[in-house]
């Protein structure tokens, strides 16, 4: 087992040590594991890539945009980007066709498998984003047993800043990951805690606790409604009701969030659906078709709907965001139907900038 | 950004699929992706992994033993490791020669990178280590600014299952890691929750908080007394005094405890050095001539310290322990003094597996 150890220090100090000796200008990215220097990132924020591989044929960083690392004498590669928009974005290294996490940097379960992150500093005077001297809740994670999985899960659970000393109860916010990702996205990628402790602090947003589930389920609307809410209202101090629980989602989230509004809008008067929408074709084991039952009870319940859902809030990635055609065949239906809904549209396609975007614009609508 | 999306949605099947064809015996282990079925354990606790790489030219895993992977006709690489021990083992990919993490598998902090980790069942009967239908705890995030180090930091903190109903105040376990890893190690490399969960649930320790700091700081001592402590007895329901104060550590966190147990003997009633001592000869910053005042300190004290301390208690994970000689070297030193001491040993090396054991051993010690 010593030489375990003494390998694996080894085996680190291979990959990173190469980083001390020869850094580029701009600045370590805030993702870079302590030992790393790189990735770094430049003023006009393109960032640099270096890894220590003399043995491979050929090394990538993929950014969706492939970039070609070029190798050192010393067997070193490297590589700059274009300029990156700000926030966070996943990338791998590929070394000989192989997509791996960039041991240089911090790691997250996005895309079905651990991958890197990059964050790319948002711009001078947008704090919105920032850790800041405020006070700050705590994310909780919390094991529960589900009966619908027939197995132990886990919810991750923003609690506000005035929670812990406080005796009240607070409203909650379920809020749901996109496919390939799992309850960690919007704590870990998301920044959950700094968006609502910053709207919380500035009096934008009100105290509020937000849930956040695992959504790789066969049925969520079972383990939503069966198990996760009696649980979270069983254990924390919350609100019951309607008017103090609101449900959103991004991507996959925000079509679960859809499916379980429209089947259950007796639970949640605040709905807000992320870069989503139902499925034009038929696609993930749901038939087009099935979305025309749901058509079908919002215009047989229409002023019900308008009434109850105090916030429909959609938002959208730009033309750029792969559900942006999805979303707006969705919300044609809608006008159609004569469903009131509000529609937000930014920049930056189908990614984590545009729903941390989102979630700071919709969280201070809700509970009011 | 719709070619960031299918890239990196193809770049995951390019790499998981494989795993969909072919599956030989075994279970998938727990710290599998979802959409991988490798790693596989052999009920005898064989490993295999299997990882797609047709231009690679030499595919390894290393577990400190290095197991060289073998090519078939479809670029896939697999290989099956001798039995393992139970219990969470570092593990890296190493793709011609560049060590990463396992695109196949969870990743951990740890080795100063975020790399692979397999879990190996324990034996059937053994249940210390196992998520059951027992009253769980929660693991908290949460922020705290350190002007120590100027700088926010994280602290994660266990708050037994009765915390959230009860308004009393509970002890506190000071807990920290080892070298290359951070404030995650215990919690997730650890399952310090499932381990207290399941030894509160049995009766056999009483409910406490544990505090688990980040340690890669120059001055620990500082970040400990001036920044951490005044602010979970500000933050959290606790006792405070030092009846109601433990400090343990391993390895690196072990040395942390030891110096500041020993500068600060009026703080705490409980210690435990895991796998650590000081080192016999100079290393890592901290001359071999410093500990001298350390002794000098027990030698002036002795019987302050027996009294003061109603557990100082030392776990080693046997002979192959890389830190066996400077721990023996250093109970020899407190047997002359006159020093008490509790000794456990238990097989296993400078490993998670020993220090969970560890973790399970000394908590029912504490606060009693």
């Amino acid at each position: 087992m010593k030489t375990l150890l003494v390998s694996l220090l080894l085996a680190v100090a291979m990959t990173l040590s190469a980083q001390d000796r020869s850094v580029s200008g701009g600045e370590r990215s805030v993702l870079s594991v302590r030992a790393s220097q790189y990735p770094r990132i430049s003023a006009d924020h393109r960032a640099s890539f270096k890894v220590k591989a003399p043995h491979a044929k050929s090394v990538q960083i993929d950014l969706g945009k492939k970039y070609d690392m070029v190798r050192d004498e010393n067997g070193e590669w490297t590589c700059t980007t274009e300029p990156l928009g700000p926030g966070f974005h996943y990338y791998f290294l590929v070394i000989d066709g192989v997509p791996v996490a960039d041991p240089a940097s911090e790691s997250f379960y996005g895309c079905s498998m651990m991958t890197s992150g990059i964050e790319i500093p948002y711009p001078e005077g947008d704090t919105r984003f920032s850790l800041a001297d405020v006070p700050h809740g705590e994310i909780r994670m919390k094991r529960y047993f589900s009966k619908t999985a027939n197995a132990w899960r886990r919810m991750f659970v923003y609690t506000p800043p005035c929670y812990e000393k406080s005796s009240v109860s607070y409203p909650v916010l379920y809020l749901q990951h996109g496919g390939g990702e799992d309850e960690r996205g919007w704590s870990q990628q998301g920044l959950t805690d700094i968006i609502l402790d910053n709207l919380i602090a500035r009096g934008e947003a009100v105290p509020m606790i937000i849930v956040m589930l695992d959504g790789n389920t066969k049925d969520f609307n079972s383990e939503l409604f069966n198990a996760c809410i009696p649980f979270v209202e069983k254990t924390y101090r919350v609100k019951a009701g309607k008017d103090s629980r609101a449900l959103a989602g991004l991507s996959m989230g925000g079509i679960q969030t859809l499916n379980a509004c429209i089947t259950h809008p007796e639970c949640f008067s605040y709905i807000g659906v992320f870069s989503s929408g139902w499925w034009v074709q038929s696609r993930h084991g749901m038939p087009a078709h099935e979305t025309e039952k749901y058509y079908e009870k919002l215009k047989a319940h229409k002023d019900e709907f308008n009434k109850g859902f105090k916030q429909f809030w959609f938002s959208m990635g730009g033309k750029e965001d792969i559900a942006y055609q999805n979303c707006q065949a969705m919300l044609k239906r809608f006008d159609e139907i004569g469903i009131r809904y509000t529609y937000f549209e930014t920049p930056g396609g189908h990614t984590w900038p545009v729903w941390r975007e989102s979630l700071y614009r919709f969280a201070p609508l809700l509970f009011k």
